[in-house]
């Protein structure tokens, strides 16, 4: 199947405007709107679409797609949906039918999880992991190394419906457990776990736990322990787990 | 990119007995079934099945797809599907990879999010707001002016599985908070507000405030204020937000 | 419409060394990998991709696509991606929008909902029904005749990230409620029935009921009641409900 790698497939439309890298793989029945830049070795899968229009599309005649920059090395799986006006940083890598709306920022080597919907103008650091089906409201702010696992919510409306829009942030290596809900304006400290289910609507100190509905603070993340002892400090999870991290070489150079 | 417009687009297939109104879009690759009717002026995105046909259809011999009516200046984003036997008034508007089946009916003026799933055999009012992930039970009702939050859950079986299946009703202007639950037959009123992440398992009274696992009454909608001052009283929200609603215009005369 | 049936449709890319059964339907813009076996009469709709490569395809030169098996009689709905690697039973049936990983193994008789997300190298016992928007984890395991209803999370890591997965068991005849999360490890004893929205971190023992953020025993099921009076005792449901079940026939012949 390595025959696919590099090449155009087939019914594919490139409108455009477009610039893609050197060995770029672009899956059949892709299309790829008005000036879109995929960098170099990137892997677009089957029947995604890229640079999808703004709301403006629909209804003014002068409407003009701003750009799109997908960063080298990354891997767009197939039925993902990425917006005109965002741009990626390298390595950038998405599952299945991942939806990202407009003018969104992602640093490097950043993963976002099959069926998130990341609603758009949001800051992502690097290193970042979003697992399966995150909801990410607009304006949400989420810095370096965070985790969102899978069926997160942040919300960004304290009194729904309203013009008083503001999303949460999420600072460096915190893990925001399955099923959380995240309130508007909340900030979620580095290193603090958020427990699955929970729903935060108060500021999480770092090195904090919280869990429960409403979230309450349960422990320091120092406190918590492995059942199975397996590990002698889950957390910070920094100070064991490596996979993917700009520590992972590190580590492996003094293992040598 | 304004050259899409008004056009079908390439590798569209559309079967027999098919209505096309004026200045319809077709995307490319879109799927249109027997007995489909589109109005005047509706955008429907690319990768999209309209008229997807019912269970019967695998079985039966002599199955008939029932008709799809989409209503004038609809918008239905890609990758969204669409059974055969549903109605939907006009300016409807779908986010992305949006599955509605069959034999549902909705309003004028409503917006369902990307990857909302309605389970068809609803009954939908006008100018309702389901934002993403947003899971709708079959029988289920929803009545005019409701905002369904993400990842909002309307379950109907009271003792899952079983054929006592029944719906909840959720009344004008009620607004669901992100990820809650509603359990079968609960009855919503009209004005209230469930609490983000909450599990609702008795009728909720109008202009009430619920929340928690299950959920209990905190206060009416008027007790509700807003932390950053910028609105006197958020609730009931018509008397404030008209975006997108019938008396958006009236205020502006207002206004003037 | 049925002149679609047992036909391959239009733009479809069909790899090497893949095996149709007789009176297989391949859907419109569908993509089978190679080494992908497909039994007789199964129908796989529009949109869908069948074998998706391993990550490793994207790195290794010499990737070898493993083989995926679909059994007989099998519905595979639109815009359904399912990876190389797995094997399912007779009358597999998926929704729209379903992605499976690799490795996992269905057996007969098996339901996935619409936007469900199935991890990988988990174990689906025979006539499990998981409804819309559910999420199982790698390594998960689930008995026979389990229910899992809409948004179910099925989680792997009991402090994350790190290397220490291990997915919850679920057993025989279990129901899992709505919006409902699993921890991992965690045990769901047979028959037993968890309330929608509860956080279970603890194992549960058979014929229990457990709800709440976390979850709490409440009482055996067979203390629950219909309020409706419809059913005398709604658990254990195999005793009164039968559709699409082995016991279906039985039943209908004891009622002659």
């Amino acid at each position: 199947m390595s025959d696919i790698l590099g090449k155009v497939g087939e019914n594919v439309r490139i409108h455009a405007n477009v610039k893609l890298g050197k060995h770029v793989t672009i899956g059949d029945n892709t299309i790829v709107y008005e000036n879109v830049e995929i960098g170099n070795s990137c892997f677009i899968g089957p029947n995604c679409i890229l640079g999808e229009p703004l709301a403006a599309f629909y209804h003014e005649k002068d409407y003009h797609n701003p750009p799109l920059k997908i960063g080298n090395n990354s891997i767009i799986r197939s039925d993902s949906i990425i917006y005109a006006g965002s741009t990626f940083g390298e390595v950038f890598e998405t599952g299945h039918k991942v939806t990202i709306r407009e003018c969104s920022q992602f640093g490097v080597h950043c993963r976002v999880g099959t069926l998130s919907d990341i609603q758009g103008y949001v800051k992502v650091g690097d290193y970042c992991r979003f697992h399966s089906s995150v909801f990410v409201a607009q304006t949400s702010i989420i810095k370096d190394y965070v985790w969102l696992l899978p069926h997160v919510v942040l919300t960004n409306d304290p009194h729904p419906p309203s013009d008083c829009i503001q999303g949460p942030t999420v600072e460096e290596y915190a893990v925001v457990g399955a099923g959380a809900i995240i309130m508007a304006r909340v900030k979620i400290g580095r290193d603090s776990l958020v427990g699955a289910q929970a729903l935060v609507n108060k500021d999480v100190p770092a090195y904090t736990v919280v869990a429960g509905v409403p979230a309450k603070v349960l422990c320091s993340v120092h406190d918590i322990k492995c059942k199975e002892g397996r590990l002698e400090k889950p957390y910070p999870w920094r100070e064991h787990y490596s996979k993917g991290y700009p520590w992972e070489d590190e580590e492996e150079n003094v293992a040598k």
